[in-house]
């Protein structure tokens, strides 16, 4: 699209859709670029589904190199520090808020941005003026996503979920010979701090043990992946179509709006 | 406490604890410092607990200055932008790890610094090797914790549970006469986007109406606040006793360790 | 080609390449991506080309969100400050520089940012010890390269190069029907002062006029395009059979290499 | 107080006074947080007596992390590098501008930190328009303060002064028994170059000598402490009142004002 | 001049020229200052020059400390990173912005810095409205200039043309018995990266032998160095000429100034 | 002077001078670069003199472009802003700390800079481990120098005393009959707030007037500024001296040195 065919078409109700992602380790059977699949896919048949239903939504190339610092031990990680990572994001905000559109959702697929794109709409809606979402690709398990009961509600990076994802999108990427089981389970042992738990802790991924992996890839399938996949861009489109009229300041126009 | 008796009370096994406030806008009724008090009591109350029961902890004094960046807009916030928080947070952490503590742990009465926090957590162990831990001094109703029926899981800042811990607290500072019930119960009618559902957004305090107020304070009591402390304070010391031997990278020492 | 495998494919003597694109105004006829479009395209088969004759050679996703700030007052344009820009460069520069590989090449396709590469190679160089280069996608008239002559060597943005391009890469984002000549003639009158002369100067492009094209896209066609894409490719991965054994402090190895 | 209070409370010529402190290092026998303690001591004090003789001031909460780099070395100090202080300072300016109030007043207690709170003044003046000052807790005898005999004007960090003040206001913090002479007699062998001399010069506290203390707190006293107390909340009230209506650009309102 | 005259002397007219320097070393033979000696005296006389033809033109005084950051290996060099060098600029440029001049021209006299003016250049464009240009006092054989045929090109730093200017300006600086024939001859072997050449390279003046010289300066000569000097202000003032009366936005005024 | 003499002539003993001026308004009467004519001018004579009594001290070329933001205001005025300044600063020191050199000693022609100087001689004592000092050309009234008695203590910009010392070394710069007396008296009321008094506060030179001079050059005179000029040679070489020797940690080598 042109910057004067994007003008025009664009209005104030327009919802802009920035995938994020990741270039970081994902272990030997995942690809370094797993995340930024996964937000890029889900992305585009969320938006696509979305618009098909009448949702005035637009997609952005992807945010390919992110805050993967938690991985930066591992070569072939691709890392931004918190303040470039920041600047990155409230500068898109700021050229989001140059168009007529004034609501911009982040489809994040790596769980590591999330409190930070937190932080970024905070910004960018006090500075810029936009309404700001965050939607995650897949929610993780610690952050209220599902988790297979293998996985103990600890898959939260290469386990069941991303690989079952990937061999779904891009089955070619994984060798899945070289899945291993990384399940730190002794987290369990503990009642306030954990994933998702009422103490979050600040952890690197090789604060767990040497793979970086944490989570169980064993059991993965191309058609699991394909059900989470499916989910995944049901649940999305349906929130954007959500994000296109929500107002913090009153009733949601037109009735309550339970897409889903 | 010198320097000379820090560095000999320390070691690696002792938590250095700092309550985050803020100085903020809580509506007509409560002080602007409603964060900072709240934070201050339970870390005090709870570190003396956990201390008396053996953990290894201390407490620094409180941060009041903070991100209260959705406030902005009121007179008497006091907020520093999130590069300025960001860079205090990680120095505090530089600072601490040049004792013999390896351990930091947030005890946080601000909501908005929560994100923050977690993305400082994660730096202060990439840069400075320490582990870090975010406590709430009160779980907000939308990262998890309880909301009275009335408020609708909707009761974030100002509300019942903050007016009634500083009427126990510091009930000279409230005047309850000037608390007005201002919930966005439209909210509820979105599936996805809202506080602590799937779809985080960015706002402003006053993106809800101009009261500032998100919650309903009406029934607050010195009551109820003193369970809601004492609770927190319970909920403190016992996170702090896990928090001074969680240990990531294999089982906790000594068996589980379930406090509270 | 996840992080195991990166290690173990990558050597000290592997190029990374990253092809750095824009999403900015291109005038009413061109994509906002076209720059994003060109280096992805060239680069995918430049290295495709280099790594078939054995050129040890590896492909990044490409940078979309780059230093646009010259097109900044058009709506659509996504831009970066340079110091947010100089950040992610040196920071992807210092995410290479921990795996094996010691050579960065930049391949760009956005003229607006061939200063600051450079600014960002020798600090990369400095800070992390990595040989870099920059290789333009299609080097633009003001920096040696080609003009049709039409143009006056003026077709520095969505000219008859780019709109060429376009339309042999993606002639589906092309309206040609859109496409106006805007020409600054004027700027031949000047002996010292222009693109490309002895004296540069600091230019947004609506200094030259509203449209922001600067150079003549009417005569446009894919024939041309499919000529300056092969000869690009064919360019650029000669150079970085170069670039492979560029060694500035004694002789190539192996006799002089005189690709291409 | 809250938000609406302080908003209806302050006008434009209310002084806003903010205590800054330091957690640092004081040798053996003072707690690290010394100059908090006397700050926030002092300001509590000289902010009481001002308004009760009709003075509009109101005290800001401390400031406890501050520019304490000369003391670095010293495990338990904790340190703000010269940019995240300086920037903290300028945005409780912003926030201070954003009240009805139009002056705020440093109080400081922390030496090491005058030069900077020194341009942090202009740079509030400057940037957000307020009138700013610094007063100090205890002038040093660097900065033109008393300097007991025995100190030769070298008493300028945890000697007979500091810990006077200290055991009059928590002599349960000192252990007196620790204390050690450590004044650098040398230094009035210079002419030029030395404390509160025509050269300044950059110094850490370790520079003079391992212990980190400059001055001699063996004789310190309680009784001494009360009566500096005494003496610095006197001056501070009075110069309060003074800063309350200061005007550079002409006569002060009703005559000169000789306070004190 | 006085601000007052400043102001009344100025116009839009006005061109500001800031000739840009180096402390940085230049071989065994050469001043550290060769860059800012050879930057000042080129712009004093060119810019005599132009206003005595009518041109209305100023010059500041030269800046010294720049980005040297290719020499930074070697002791005596002064440099700046590239944030505080481009701050500098920019607010150097935010200062010119403020008087009634609207045009701001760099005269350089460092190679290093050519890539980091351009940026400036736009940036201050962009930011602070003044039309921006870059001159070289001498322009270097890497970006158009000319070269002795014994230096292949490559006579960047410290070579022929640098010496014999200062042999000319500063003889009693030269010691001409200290000069190395230091030529990386092998650069002519290769096609596509070099300097000048289509893909440059981030290069530090140590990586091409210890020396840190990159040319030939052994033939030097005050009598070269006087033609290249004479050479060199005619240029620059017929340069200046041009930029006072250069608009992107149409013909120049009175027909097209072809200076020189 | 090469770098390579550069580095042979330079010792652990050696002490560096910067001078440190500024190009900032000085009212109608005299030049904008009044403050870097007085420093550089001093420091020249005063290396000298030093020098000539066996001192190994050396001088920098001055640096011109400096934190003049209390004269923001007035066009001609350039000015850097707080973290630009320092960066300069301490970059300038790392790279004197990179030559054998270990002190550094900045010679200050700029009141408005003194503060940021005392903190970048800390920064660089920490970072960079030099010694640093800071002289002053002309000790202004309110750090502690002399005062006409016209001025009342009051001559900080403008005054009497710099028009004397530029009508002694660039008389052709002053235009004494728009000199007029700018002196502040009301601030002699007050007892605390001033320059040079217990208190001090942020100001712009226009916040005394629209003039911007802070004191009474009408008496002003070319015999009064030879005086004053030698005066702070003088007084300026016998600091260096002092300098050059100065050992924080014990006794002066050789006896006390009174120089002066």
């Amino acid at each position: 699209m042109s910057s004067v065919a994007a003008t025009s078409a664009l209005s104030e109700d327009s919802v802009i859709v920035l995938p994020t992602g990741a270039i970081e380790h994902h272990g030997p059977h995942l690809p370094l670029s797993t995340d930024q699949l996964i937000a890029d896919a889900v992305a585009a048949a969320a938006v696509d589904s979305a618009a098909a239903s009448g949702v005035d939504v637009w997609r952005l190339p992807g945010l390919a190199y992110t805050k993967s610092d938690e991985h930066h031990w591992a070569s072939g990680t691709f890392w931004l520090g918190w303040d470039t990572m920041m600047s990155t994001l409230v500068e898109i905000g700021r050229s989001v808020a140059a168009t007529p559109a004034r609501r911009l959702a982040f489809l994040n697929g790596h769980g590591g941005m999330s409190a930070l794109l937190q932080v970024a709409c905070r910004e960018i809606r006090r500075l810029h003026g936009l309404q700001t979402f965050v939607l995650h690709a897949a929610v993780p398990p610690d952050q209220g996503g599902p988790s297979a009961a293998g996985e103990l509600g600890l898959g939260v990076h290469g386990g069941l979920q991303e690989t079952s994802m990937i061999l779904h999108l891009r089955p070619e990427l994984v060798d899945l010979s070289l899945a291993v089981r990384s399940v730190p389970e002794h987290l369990t042992d503990y009642q306030y701090v954990g994933f998702g738990k009422a103490v979050s802790f600040g952890w690197l991924s090789n604060d767990f043990g040497p793979s970086g992996v944490i989570g169980d890839p064993t059991g993965a399938s191309a058609e699991r992946g394909e059900e989470l996949f499916e989910t995944a861009v049901h649940r999305c489109a349906a929130a954007l179509a959500e994000v296109a009229v929500f107002d913090p300041a009153g009733p949601a126009p037109v009735g309550p709006r339970r897409a889903g």
